[in-house]
């Protein structure tokens, strides 16, 4: 179930695309991420592509051009498609073929004919969302970040008792999700401070980014049809970065008793490629370490292999820039930087979780992390957590603070996998400008 | 923006459709709701149809005899679909014009010829879901429910400081909504009795239904742009029959602190037809009355026409049949019924709230009113509410008892409007049975 290191994974792997090449690049041909786009300007459908150094490597062209005649039809067909669900819905086997006959293509001692028939540079493209996403669920999964929003609210108990058995979830809206980029507007809603009588609706003061990993569905489930634990990873095609945007005044009012609604679903921002499973398998690793207090997971989110190679030894960062930073040039900074290694359950956990009671799940659905936080000051995925819900704001260079964002605020999430002997890959980027 | 009532609800309105002119009917020429069908055994693509007494009217199969030249291309295009979304996506205007031609049509003096081209009798149709619904809200309107509720698990304070502010609701399971008759399977998952020290996985012991209205989003909003309270039901395709099926034991255990999540997204069950709002005209009235208590609703869910117009004449029934009387052939028995007009938020309120923070609405969005209770016994809308959280259970016919349901257990939701004056039409009816 677990992906193997392979060929593809050689670090003396090169491309002929020679941006590729380049020490710190997120896309070598190590990684060989799916994503769709459309070159900017034009009213072209969009198009599935794969990013190669600079280069989006145009899956549609490759096709026509019949350089993918190895393959599979079924795997042909799905590379002339708008968006990635036929291609998920073909299963790890087909998206895995894909990506080792690519790997080959791209590494080939020449590179082909005409190269620019099938390379579109990515600043000229247009990055769209992925897929269509039928559902989207935001899962709780980091026991830290739990652990401190739970600290504001209560103080004498901040862990619920469920928390340790059950992979805490809710569903989110996918109406409302966009791709990196897109100019974030502050929500209006109703909130009520705790010296108020009564609500007002006013826009959003305390608006929050939150650090999460997306996983993209791809071979789906039958209604009434469980994935086991061990099956879990089968039906995974791939991650991405999340942005969860949050109005911490308007979740505080509303989410009572039935969670948070309007707080999320005025927008929520991913990133652009999906790096499959198959590119992240020399950086697996151990599931969570549960103290010997913990209780285990239960039976049918307990497994040896997901607990040995469950985990994913990915680095995530969040960073800003103001307005005012900006207009100085002065660099983004950085306010987060956490392990998702550290969440408390898996991807594999809270997919078979989700499907326990016989949900399905449809290629191209989103699963979400839930705020990425570590233990230690400095790894928290929110504002909520890193200025205590605003009472400790944040300094940046210019010297101005932030207890939570301001207009013009640029929010860009990061994440990377680097490990000694490999490769380093990376997520690309999430951003968005808050209004 | 409120539909006035005009020749097309004539009393004295018959069609040549024998079947819709009889007392009772669910579908007299007055209504004409829009579904989607497929002829049983048949591998045809979906259709659009309208139910008209025990038939339904073929929109692809008229539109391609010509029959609705008189309507814009764009009217006559979506009747084409195999959903009915393209046809939501148009807006008020074309599907209140689309009804405007079919009552006329339907009630001439004489049948077309060849009616056999464009009639199927409804018990040889296979009836499907009317739309791809991108995104289910699931909202809790009514306040006798949420008092209800609240009085089993918070004796001391039921209604939380929110509800009579806030039209509370939560983002629901999209993928597994489900037709009228698809068998329900009882899901498993998660649950611990106060008295158990842990929770255990094992088949949903308080398995429940939720009657409920649906109302189905004809045209969208752009992403960051509210829905006034005035525009609100410009943006309204119609309204369905929704069972909300629930894991009482489930829900119990997982729903802190972000909500129902497994315990409703095993299933959910729509009735058919989709009665458009054209339809339900002579039945509007008052929106809930507020007590001298309690507080207006904030300027932006407050306008005098939702005030005066904004309710819905709407009577809604739960019938049960066990499997041992469907054995000793015993009629249904009904557990509930109870009246939609009794809503402490109107569909425009809540459609409105939903988009306040630029939430984007798109055609075929299902938007559900929560357990539909009002004050007195015998109109509870779940069981939860009805045997109290299974302490009172109800006596059936055959002197079974039920708790909670039990395999075999059928459960049909049934709605209509009825008023002295205006021919009766109904919802039709959802069912489903558990396993």
């Amino acid at each position: 179930m677990i992906c193997t290191v392979d060929a593809t994974h050689d670090p003396n792997l090169r491309s002929w695309v020679e941006s590729a090449n380049q020490a710190g690049s997120d896309f070598p041909i190590q990684n060989l991420p799916f994503g769709v786009f459309r070159r900017q300007h034009q009213v072209d459908p969009p198009r599935i592509g794969v990013a190669i150094g600079d280069q989006i490597l145009d899956l549609a062209a490759c096709s026509q051009l019949g350089l993918l005649q190895e393959l599979p039809d079924s795997v042909q067909m799905a590379c002339t498609a708008s968006n990635l669900n036929p291609l998920m819905a073909l299963g790890r086997m087909a998206s895995s073929a894909l990506r080792h006959h690519l790997s080959q293509f791209l590494s080939a001692a020449q590179p082909p004919p005409a190269t620019d028939d099938i390379l579109v540079p990515m600043t000229m493209a247009e990055l769209l969302l992925p897929a269509t996403i039928g559902d989207y669920t935001d899962f709780y999964a980091s026991i830290f970040h739990a652990t401190n929003v739970g600290k504001l609210f209560r103080p004498d108990q901040p862990l619920l008792p469920n928390y340790k058995y059950v992979p805490i979830a809710y569903h989110g809206r996918a109406s409302s999700i966009v791709s990196s980029g897109t100019p974030i507007h502050r929500p209006i809603g109703q909130r009520k401070a705790p010296n108020e009588t009564v609500p007002t609706l006013a826009p959003c003061q305390m608006l929050d980014y939150e650090l999460e990993v997306g996983c993209f569905v791809g071979k789906g489930n039958t209604l009434g049809e469980a994935i086991s634990i061990e099956q879990a990873e089968e039906h995974v095609f791939g991650l991405c970065l999340v942005n969860d945007w949050s109005a911490r005044d308007i979740q505080a009012w509303e989410y009572q008793p039935l969670g948070p609604f309007l707080a999320k679903s005025f927008a929520t921002s991913i990133s652009p490629w999906i790096i499959t499973l198959e590119a992240l398998a020399p950086f697996r690793g151990q599931a969570f370490s549960r103290s010997a207090d913990d209780p285990q997971p239960l039976p049918y989110l307990n497994s040896a292999t997901n607990q040995q190679q469950g985990g994913i030894n990915l680095r995530l960062e969040v960073w800003l820039t103001s307005a005012q930073m900006r207009q100085q040039n002065l660099p983004p900074v950085r306010l987060s930087s956490s392990s998702f290694q550290q969440m408390y359950w898996t991807v594999a956990q809270m997919l078979t979780h989700h499907t326990s009671n016989g949900c399905n799940l449809r290629p191209g659905d989103l699963i979400a992390s839930g705020t990425v936080s570590g233990e230690l000051a400095g790894t928290e995925g929110c504002l909520l957590e890193s200025t205590q819900r605003g009472s400790k704001p944040l300094t940046l260079p210019t010297g101005e603070t932030r207890a939570f964002l301001l207009a013009g605020d640029e929010v860009t999430l990061r994440g990377y996998c680097e490990q000694a002997e490999y490769t380093r890959i990376g997520l690309g980027e999430c951003r968005g400008i808050v209004s």
